[in-house]
């Protein structure tokens, strides 16, 4: 066995796994309608004014604002009416003093008027309409271009594409937009002792965690998932899974990152690669390695599954967002008073998980081994190195899990 | 015309849409790897121990613990080591007094041990180990069904499939999972004017933007939208739509909502169901309706692509979380100043899109005909009723868009 000689701290570990990661370049071309949460590759530019002529903003009377000059409840004026204009109509007539035009919201404005007079300030008796109100030249109306105007950018490189965003690109006619392409992860769950779910166990073997919770936290964080059949603690067949995903973008072993004797992907990346780090004070998830392998970022996450996720949502989740061009996540976060007292290791900042009971943050935290640590919680709390214990109502930060 | 004669507080418009809310009965089975995000249908329990043997919990040497008791860096003990055991093998051997078995983690813990001393602890000279700690029985031991016990509950009814719920189930062998079916929002804009990007556009003409910002953000909470094309402003041809998707679990119209003589949806709404509330007084938003026909829910949003989405956000997220039977959303806030003053209107409650410049909360709202007021922006600013205006410097709370 080859114990630790040393550990870094867990900020030293996110900022070194943070310079490895490099935003993907590749592209893709997605209709709008499938590309909401996606990123932006390029600047959109809108070919034509939004709208491309001005138009009623609200429901009424399209009319020379001037006409309307000091009309008042207690002084009402009258139009006549010489037509109507709905949306989806081109304006025909024009309109002279004296005179109005029906007009709905989005129609285009008739040529003659200046302002569209709300209905709520008219009554109407036949082609006669009692003006109740005022309007000032251009009130009420949505020029042309107003919204986006031709030339524009609609969205930037590296933008979000929100449901707004979806929308400004649907108002400027575009059909499809260029996104990043998703970074991928590759997933190698090494082990001899692990079974895919759904098959008989035998003495000694237990079913496979860590490439099902990998694989959701990083689609949910906008990358893509690999997840290759679990490899065996064998050398050779080691570094076939390495060579067989040497061209994902990023590429994470779980098991074989500690100190014994068939930890075999640290033997591997030491052999293979640039170890950038192999010990992290932190806990859960100190046997965990990271190295690069011809360029390529490979994490060696620890084999017990809740140390494995621990990790993934601590350095994956902001590796993999920067991959993605994502902006860094921000999690719910709630205060609240501890159910009861933590005793704490304080030579390693603690990442433990609570669950959220009767307002309290109860600790959740049984071990690295048992995966109940985190399907049980609703988040985590951290404890900084030097902290012996928490006390039973101490006021806590609980990051929640989604 | 038919202007509104009185409109209600948005918070009663959104108990009203609340009170309507049925979450789903139906279900379907999905493989775990694609059951992330997902809502629990029923509860899950474990067919068996997991772990189904006691186990290593750190690599080292399984040992009686008795053995080692007062051994210390100043006064070590030996033991000789037998055998070794790897994660994936079975314990065959067993232990006597004054001997050990080099174990990993994860492999089955050897007759006789009861405690794992960690190499850490130990040094080594061929079979003879050299012990400078002591351990207590059962320290560094995973017990046989300690993650969870054969009978236990994985996961429960209508609990969100977080990436360490998927774990436990894949802990306990399982391969699938019964989810609800996520609800299915029907969408169906409506207008003359309005035409599909990509096609060009005649006079008076615009492209359709709401079925893409109301399948963005629906999708986004757990729903699937089903966007029909563009309904044109014929009440046969409207009522034709309507019979189409009555099958689905709710009906968002947008378009027809408001006051005009070919408002049509307000009238189909009005003649096919029960109109729950029309105008609501908020800004943007006001010409919202909510009915149901047949027992479906329908909403009628304003065709104003801004008011339309916003009302999106306020109502039907809310709305569709609970028919996915998630739990309420909760998106980022963030405290900051105001960049520059706000005149409102003081008759409405307003969602006020802002954008983050410089640690400062900037007016982002240009109309509720532009998307851009929502494109454009980061979050959004509450106003209450009765706010004549925000002054610059304002300390205001900016939900995020996601």
């Amino acid at each position: 066995m080859r114990p630790f000689t040393k550990t870094i701290p867990f900020a030293d570990a996110l900022a070194m796994v943070m310079r490895t990661a490099k935003p993907v370049a590749r592209q893709e071309r997605v209709p709008i309608a499938e590309a909401g949460g996606r990123v932006a590759a390029a600047d959109v530019r809108a070919a034509a004014d939004v709208p491309p002529f001005a138009r009623a903003a609200m429901d009424g009377y399209a009319v020379i604002a001037a006409d309307t000059t000091g009309a008042s409840s207690d002084s009402p004026r009258t139009l006549v009416c010489v037509g109507r204009v709905f949306a989806g109509q081109n304006a025909t007539g024009s309109i002279g003093p004296g005179c109005c035009i029906e007009i709905a919201t989005g129609a285009p404005m008739p040529p003659g008027a200046d302002a569209v007079l709300i209905v709520e300030e008219t009554s109407r008796d036949g082609d006669t309409i009692v003006v109740r109100g005022a309007v000032a030249a251009g009130q009420n109306i949505g020029r042309q271009g107003t919204d986006i105007a031709a030339g524009a950018t609609v969205v930037r490189r590296d933008d979000v594409l929100t449901p707004g965003r979806i929308g400004a690109l649907a108002a400027a006619g575009l059909t499809h937009v260029d996104v990043f392409a998703r970074p991928s992860v590759a997933v190698v769950s090494t082990g001899d002792e692990l079974v895919a779910p759904g098959r008989p166990l035998a003495a000694g073997q237990i079913y496979e965690v860590n490439r099902y919770t990998i694989a959701a936290v990083v689609t949910r964080h906008g990358a893509t998932a690999r997840a290759l059949a679990s490899s065996a603690d064998d050398l050779d067949r080691l570094g076939a899974s390495l060579d067989a995903v040497l061209t994902d973008d990023v590429i994470v072993f779980s098991g074989g990152s500690s100190v014994g004797d068939r930890d075999l992907v640290r033997t591997l990346l030491d052999e293979r690669g640039t170890m950038l780090f192999h010990g992290i004070a932190v806990r859960p998830g100190k046997p965990t390695a990271f190295a690069t392998v011809n360029g390529t970022p490979v994490f060696g996450m620890p084999g017990n599954p809740t140390s494995c996720l621990s990790n993934a949502y601590m350095l994956l989740v902001p590796f993999v967002r920067a991959l993605a061009h994502l902006p860094p996540w921000r999690p719910t976060q709630v205060t609240l008073p501890l159910a009861r007292r933590i005793a704490s290791v304080a030579d390693r900042h603690q990442f433990y998980t609570v669950k959220i009971e009767n307002g309290r943050a109860q600790p959740a935290f049984k071990g690295s081994g048992d995966i109940t640590s985190m399907a049980d919680a609703d988040g985590y709390i951290e404890i900084p190195i030097g902290t012996d214990a928490l006390e039973e109502g101490t006021s806590v930060v609980v990051t929640c899990f989604e």
